[in-house]
């Protein structure tokens, strides 16, 4: 036997994983890795979709796994990738995730404006090297696109890194929406490096369509799906108003760590300083303020509180085109009359703005189909299905918000 | 159309889910449902399984889900069940499960010892009643076993309920056991009722076998799996020394929800008056206090929760025999010394007990075949294969933890 | 117990599939469609992909199961749908494929010229019609498109009637071409009947494009395969070829059966009077007259026989505009002086042709989508994503087929 | 890339399969295997599971797929497997199953009595070697176990080969008997070398118990299922008719091939004189035969091929114990009296006999788990489940024939 004790883990998705090597074992058993079981990968969807509780962690054993595999098929296609840079790719896709915080995409900028959960994860991975005596040197160029392989980066990040094949099939799993499963063994099974860039083999073509019409439909079924979209900005204005009350003196019960993010602290600190805290937070500090607010004095923040803890959602429209501004003020007033609210109570629960599809997917490269001869095309041309769409654009919605309560007056 | 418009939900497991009915709707929607959502069905099996973070909320969808098609195959095969008993049983099973609190049944004596998760179900049950002016009047006497029709009743509570038909189906789902699939389609398609029992046709015997072993399965490699019942005994050793502290008049944080339940004075007052409270009572209060208790002064529960929430679990071992009184003394020795304890410490993490499986399967009469001639038979008896086996009884296991940096010195 | 004892067989696509009247059983029992056992549901597709071997018999009861599962949701959504109706809808949906002869639609065109399966089909059910005294008269109604309530007729025959729910589903299944899943269920929920008509409610529109999708992906994938339209080419010659030499009155060993259609008589003949000789032709009677006419005088059609047998198939080129006469009577000369060939083998190894989508698709017209207010609107328009796309289209492909000896010389 | 460029075949069982070795495809590519394609897995299984029309092709390739699989994982575990021999165990097993002639087991010895699909396997595995000038002589000696490595051969035949492994999961699959799904994954994960024996690591013992548990359910809810037991004795008795007649020189038609088999001749010649006709003949000479023999004169033989060519299949009862030759005697009477037959006639309708497990599986030595300290112990007294159980002991079964007719005299 070799000398690092394979482990397996039992995965719904994927079966079982092996974890493939003693860093990738120690990195798994790390606090802060262990921290992403308490994230869920989905943020509230699991309002709409009750199975969609599925957490970082998970989606992180998943990524490792699809990079081993991928790995696998490019060397026995004859790409060399040395046991260094194996062991460095997979060392970058188990820590990609680390710098996100309670609720994901949803919350990401209600603790710091300032960052990113990418900047995020880039300083827990240096805190991590420091830690490890430079075991991650080669994680982190690969993971910041430093390294001489192009390939070893783009399979931690781009339009077909192994991050998305795990979020969408699993997402898709959890879920229950079967339209957004993809033929992950395929796609990876197509992969190969041309020019030092990671490419799909032409027979993988159809998969590729596939894989990008189910990712759209992901989008509009789960991640952009309206309900989901209201609820996460109830959550964030929840967030707004708690830092409001803090800015104001007014006491209002929390964790330490999440009374620190409201504080506003982390605008004039670097990360470095509160990257601890930020380690320390996740879904149940928010949970459980939830909770604890719907007891508040502040009307607004406790009406808000419970309205989510209860699952009494908002109302949402959701359109292609702005609401205008007079529809909106109409509809404001009529709450404020019909539920004789302050202004500011009717603020928060009457609201537009606008969600695009780019928060989840800001990676705007495409994806290389490799046919024979060598020849390279971009897979908008090389389709004959994409070849008119716009399945790869940005797409924003423009979302309005109100209580339900008032529907029948509008 | 329908006067109520029939609402649909994803599940994974069952596919889509149809809400029967305007009764079921309203239950659906009330707090006390919701509150499943914060409540995992399998307490900290996730920590061995990482996909098994479904919660009490799904499974009692999927439940309402089974026993809506189950009262449709027996319809079918001309067994009369009123719309006003079909809408009682589904009431009942959707409400089965609301007496449970944070973890299920790895904490269910840890907040009252006098009572148990059927009783706080039958509490919430009652109180719900009031609220809906008597609307829940059959959906009770079902779920107590109080109705004329008894195979009403074993639909929610026997050997064959939709209840464990779901959990087991869900749990091998979420955990990815794939051992412990039961062929569900078919057990349901096979039920029958015959002199007011709920029975299975003999054509179905072999899917009861593969039932029985599934449920077999299950109980070694998920529910009584070593570490789980090692890192569960943690959470109950966690609770246990919060409690001793607040005894103590020592200052602990916890939410007021937890704090309540910590205090015992649910041990001399009525369920009913602290049942709001304990339905305000979920997961996060637990995981948050592990959180904040990694920094109490108290050595004992600092360490304890900073194991379980880093986890960071106990050795466990496992046995069909009890561990002998000399073995523990020795072991504790080793510790106390090696790692330089108190004896308190050392007593919460050096300790040996036992589990059984029936804490999850306390029901014990039998399974029903239905042979021609209206014969009807036991599993065990008709089976030819579980003729003499022992997969009903209930099966005791010994326990023994310690911590693992003391494995090499034993 | 209902006077019908249902019976229930396992199907691998649907699970359980229950017989749900007696007439369907009669039906089912029948030699006719039992000889559906002995027909594949794709052809020759099962030389690329090895799974396909699937019949027309599993195909016509998993049609019978997406029927019953239909018209239940439509019942319980308030349409009215009699019992005899609902007897008639399945029984033309059980009787619908009953006109296929050997190997599908490969040979639809190659035992008659002057007629096609659905010809044949209606031929069969009015035959059918006189053996049971008129119990058909509603099926062939609906059938036929002569009942009143036109959405029955859609169920069996439109753009997403329950024959291409299951053939997509089933197809895809066995093929394991998992790019062509469709998300059976949810449309099946998602049907609804306006303006007596058979439409989709509007939440379900991502459901039917992805459908559509899938059922494009499994023309080029499946059905128009390059290597699967190459064999059926091959077998559609060899089946031309013996008829030569049955005109030009050369011996050849076949079946009875086989020998009367190649014989011509069919021409001449009305379908009636040849009826019972079709139903009694199978796959089993090409396959076997392929294995004789291996060792034929005629090279031509021995040389063809061995190829087809052994899989050693033909080169294929496919193309989206015609192969130039020029390139085509190049590589004929190319094929006929390299392998020394006659100029008639040479044309029956060396052909040109086209295949459009349509031979398994012919209905044009398109999937209404209701939205609210009760607005009808065409898919195409309907979604955002198909918008601009053909997928509707009749595509048509142009082959080129040769020998794979002579491709060096190309 | 490599020089051989790796082909990929969709399975709906396993996914992908790669074709591993060049070896690998010409083996794939030569016609004995391709003949596979015509030899059904399961007999007539499929009157009974309508899905269950798959072949020995798939199969082959799905043994193939688990082969490489199983050589990889004890690869990565340290196990020293050259490449030599990974090639001859993939051989081995791609050629396991040539010796199988139409409808697999239910005919083994309708075609020669002396021999078995064994040893023509074997017979022509060394007929193939020549042709390959001894390419595949590392195949034959892992085949026949001579080869010093005996895991090797263990993989290839044992309780735990992939042949199993594969037919298994592969029956499940078909038949859509879901209780007979096996956790392939989990099993190959466990595999391990000890002591030269092919072992299964501990923590794989549910893993073997639940396999041993579904192969049971496999036999008698498939393999053994009384209605496919009863068809195919039908069809034997049909052979046997059929070779009675030829024996008595009354003119039958049939194939080329299927008569020489008829007459005998095998059992005078030795198996390398005509293994060239039996690897041309497979199920459709005798689907073609049952429907020629339906218009035959002789009314034993056309009865007897009407019935089970339309699926009218006699009645059979099943039992552990043999039913009495009184009552045997009894049944034959009245169906003799009731539908006028002749003696021989009767015989060939009414008929008891026995059938075991040990057809399908005559390799009765054990399944070995290897514990701590490498300790080897046997799954039957390892397991706590199989303690007592007898799922290894061959099962006789008796069963007693009769036509439907008849059963409301009996």
């Amino acid at each position: 036997m070799p000398s690092f004790k394979q482990k397996i883990v039992n995965d719904p998705v994927h079966g079982f994983i092996t974890i493939p090597n003693a860093l990738a074992f120690e990195l798994i058993e790390h606090r802060w890795l262990q921290r992403l079981r308490n994230i869920k990968q989905l943020g509230l969807s699991y309002l709409v979709y009750p199975g969609a509780v599925h957490n970082r962690f998970q989606h992180t054993l998943g990524a490792m796994h699809l990079m081993t595999q991928a790995i696998q098929v490019l060397k026995e296609k004859g790409i060399e990738i040395t046991s260094e840079e194996e062991e460095g790719a997979i060392a970058a896709i188990l820590l990609h995730d680390l710098g996100h915080g309670p609720y994901s995409h949803a919350l990401e900028h209600s603790f710091s404006k300032k960052t990113s959960h990418e900047l995020l994860s880039m300083a827990f991975m240096n805190q991590l090297n420091r830690e490890l005596g430079g075991r991650l040197d080669m994680a982190i160029a690969i993971f910041s696109n430093q390294y001489s392989k192009k390939f070893l980066h783009q399979l931690v990040s781009s339009q077909l890194d192994v991050d998305r094949l795990d979020y969408l099939r699993r997402d898709s799993f959890f879920s229950g929406v079967a339209e957004g499963t993809i033929g992950l063994e395929r796609i990876i099974k197509m992969l190969y490096v041309a020019s030092d860039e990671l490419v799909v083999e032409a027979k993988g073509i159809y998969s590729i369509e596939k894989f990008l019409i189910a990712r759209r439909m992901m989008y509009w079924q789960v991640y952009l799906h309206k309900t989901v979209v209201g609820a996460e900005q109830m959550l964030i204005a929840i967030l707004h108003r708690a830092r409001e009350l803090v800015e104001q003196r007014i006491p209002i019960a929390s964790s330490p760590r999440l009374h620190f993010f409201l504080s506003g602290r982390t605008e004039l600190e670097p990360i470095e300083s509160w990257l601890d805290m930020f380690a320390s937070l996740d879904d149940s500090d928010i949970a459980l303020a939830i909770k604890d607010w719907m007891n508040h004095p502040d009307t607004t923040l406790a009406d808000m509180c419970c309205r989510l803890n209860n699952r009494r959602l908002l109302h949402v429209e959701l359109s292609g085109t702005p609401f205008s501004q007079e529809r909106v003020a109409l509809v404001k007033e009529i709450c404020r009359n019909r539920m004789n609210l302050s202004d500011v109570h009717t603020g928060y629960l009457c609201f537009a703005g606008e969600v695009t599809n780019s928060f989840y997917n800001p990676k705007q490269e495409t994806i290389k189909i490799l046919f024979k001869n060598n020849r390279l095309e971009d897979i908008y041309t090389a389709s004959e299905m994409l070849n008119h769409s716009a399945l790869g654009n940005t797409v924003k919605k423009y979302f309005f918000c109100y209580p339900k309560e008032i529907v029948g007056w509008i």
